[in-house]
Formats: structure tokens, sequence, C-alpha cells
């Protein structure tokens, strides 16, 4: 059931409307991940989406949530992350 | 109606914290705004406040936009933004 994330890193975004693309080639949704500054990227590969390449798409949900993660030294940081559902 | 919008930029996200808490002194919700890079400090904002400052605030709606706003050249340039609505 999770072949339909698309995790956003920091790549170009134009890298992650590709995964996109194919993710709904096959697919009546597309869940968009990310955590921390790339959070900015997937609302930007999520309007890109919609507006340029498939404008039947809808945003179906967004949440927001914080993940403690460990940073480099060891110690617990909390980082916040995005989900975007976009569907047909 | 507009005086419960907190609009978040590049400054440290404790200030954009502090604003959040002052809006809900005298309101029963909050809506946080940034545009571009400033979406992921937004989304700590509320993340933060929700989890150290204000544990009774739920997140109401999250919507997502692009606005063309014109670059130093004056070109036009298409730029994400989010709206996050935190109530109590």
């Amino acid at each position: 059931m999770d072949n339909n994330i698309v995790y956003i890193g920091s790549k170009p975004v134009m890298n992650y409307c590709t995964a996109v693309l194919q993710v709904m080639a096959n697919n009546d949704s597309v869940r968009l991940m990310a955590r921390g500054r790339a959070i900015s990227h997937a609302v930007d590969v999520a309007e890109i989406t919609r507006n340029r390449f498939l404008t039947n798409l809808v945003v179906d949900s967004i949440d927001i949530d914080t993940e403690e993660l460990e940073s480099e030294k060891g110690e617990p940081r909390n980082v916040s992350n995005i989900t975007i559902t976009l569907k047909k």
C-alpha cells in the first residue's frame, strides 16, 4: 500500500515532479512526505504538479507532525514533517 | 477580522511562537502564513506552539497555493505559500 509515497529531499524540484507523475500513472493518489527544510519543497512539488502537469489533481489532505530524530552528536532533536496527499 | 494572522519569515522561530501566544490571548484561532522557504518555519512554529506552549491547540486547516510575484529583475516568478489555521 505504500507504493504511492514520494519522499521529498533537497534534489531539484522537477525530479520529484517526475516521480509524482510516475506514481500517478498507476495510482489514484500520491503522498508527498518531507521533513525540516524540505517541507517547502514538498509544497512546491504539489503546486507545480497540480498547476502544470496534472491539473485534475486536488489536495486531499495535508498533515503536519513532529518526529524526534537523533542529531549527529547523538542528542535528540525535534523535526517537523508534512504529508501532502494529492488525488485524482 | 485579520488581526489573527501571523506572517512567518526568516526570524528565529521563537519570535513567531511569541506572536502566536499574543494572538491566542485574545482570539480563538490564529492563522500562520508563509511563502517559499519560510513554509518549513511555519510548520515548525505550529508544531512547537502546539507541543510546548498551548497543548489544547489543534490544526483546523492547512491550505497551500501559488502566487505570482515579481523577481528582482522584474520577471514573474511563481512562489508557493501555506496557511496553517490553529484553533482552541
